[in-house]
C-alpha cells in the first residue's frame, strides 16, 4: 500500500514538498489545508501559481520583475537614472524600495558569482549593466551586493570591469558595511539597510 | 506605487500567504522560487492543487480520504472489520498505519468537539459511527484521540452514545497514555503511539 490512500494528494503532497523549506510533513499539512478551503480558494491558489510563471515578464532594462517590457521603476522620469544600484536578485529591490532612501534606478544581476555552484559571470545580467554604463550617463553605480564571499567576488568582477575600459568612468561604490559580514541582504532590517545606502563608500 | 511591480507576483504572494504558517515574507521567498524553474514545473505545482481540491473523495464508510467510494482500507478483508479506531482526521489514520501496529477499520470524525470553534457533535461524523457499530459486528472501538481537553471531551461524548443504548455493546476503549499529555497526536513518534495501541484499555 502506498504512504497514501488518495494519488491526488499523493501528488500535491510531492509537488509541495519540492518548494525550499517546505518538508513532507509541512506539504501533508498544507495539502489537508486545501482540501477543507472551497473549492473555488484551491482554484485561485493553484491558478495563481500557474499564471506567475506563464505570465511573468522581466524588465528590458533592469531585469526587475515587470508587467511591461520596461518596469515602473525604470519608466518613473522623476528618480535619478545616472544612477544604478546593482542587486542580487528582486527581493533586493523590494527592500531597497522599502527603506524609501534610494531614488535611482536598479540593475538585477540575477544571482552572484559562485564558482561552486557553476555560476560564472556569463549566467549573470553583468554584460548588459556594462553596456547599460557604456552607453548611457551613468555617474554612479552602487554595488549592493551581499557582504558574502560570493557576494564581494561579484562587486569585484563588476569593478574591475566596470572601471577597466578607457571611456568616462562611473564613480562606483559600495554600500556601507552598516550590514553584518556574513548574512544575507534580504534579513537586514530597514534602517540598517538605509542608513547603509546614505553611507555607501567608493569601492577600492 | 504597490509593494510589488507586477500584479502577477502580488497575486502569488497574496494566495500562498493564506496557507496556514506562511507569512508574506516566506510567502514571496516560495514566488520566485517557483519564477526561477521551469513553466512544466510551475504548472505542474498549480495543477497539483486544483485537481486535489477537485477530485478528492472521501470514502463513505470511514471518510477517510480515498480515489474510489470504499478506501483501502475498508476493501481490505484481511484486515479485522469488528474493530474500529476513532481518530480525529487524515494526519491520524496515516501515523497509525505507519506504526504497522493496527489491523482494524478506522472511522474519522473530521475534527473534535470544540464549543469555542463553534464545533459541536452535529459537525462531526459522530452519528456515521453510531451507525456502523448498531448495523454491523463491531466488537472494540478504539478512541484514538488527542490527549487534550477537546480530545477527551470528544471521546466521553462518543462513550456515552455507543454505552447508552440497551443493544450488544462493543468494548470501548482508549489509548494507553503513553502519549505526552497536552500534545497532539501527530506529533507523537511512531514508537510510542505503536505502544499505546498495544497497551490500550478499558474506556472508564
Amino acid at each position: 500500500m502506498e504512504e497514501f490512500s488518495s494519488t491526488l494528494l499523493e501528488n500535491a503532497v510531492n509537488e509541495l514538498s519540492r518548494l525550499p523549506g517546505i518538508g513532507r510533513k509541512t506539504a501533508l499539512r498544507l495539502a489537508l489545508y486545501i482540501l477543507r478551503r472551497d473549492e473555488r480558494e484551491a482554484n485561485s491558489l493553484g491558478q495563481s501559481i500557474i499564471d506567475l510563471r506563464k505570465g511573468i515578464k522581466y524588465c528590458h532594462i533592469c531585469h526587475n520583475i515587470s508587467e511591461t517590457d520596461t518596469c515602473p521603476i525604470c519608466a518613473d522620469t522623476r528618480r535619478d537614472s545616472t544612477t544604478i544600484c546593482v542587486v542580487e536578485n528582486v527581493r533586493d529591490v523590494l527592500s531597497i524600495e522599502r527603506t524609501g532612501r534610494f531614488t535611482g534606478l536598479y540593475h538585477v544581476l540575477g544571482g552572484v558569482i559562485s564558482p561552486i555552484d557553476g555560476i560564472g559571470p556569463d549566467r549573470l545580467e553583468i554584460a548588459s549593466l556594462a553596456q547599460r554604463v557604456a552607453e548611457q550617463d551613468i555617474r554612479e553605480v552602487i554595488l549592493a551586493l551581499s557582504p558574502t564571499m560570493e557576494g564581494d567576488t561579484t562587486a569585484y568582477y563588476i569593478y574591475r570591469l566596470l572601471t577597466g575600459s578607457a571611456d568616462a568612468k562611473p564613480t562606483i561604490t559600495r554600500l556601507a558595511r552598516g550590514v553584518a559580514v556574513g548574512n544575507e541582504l534580504e534579513y537586514t532590517d530597514e534602517l540598517t539597510l538605509g542608513r547603509s545606502i546614505i553611507d555607501r563608500r567608493p569601492f577600492e
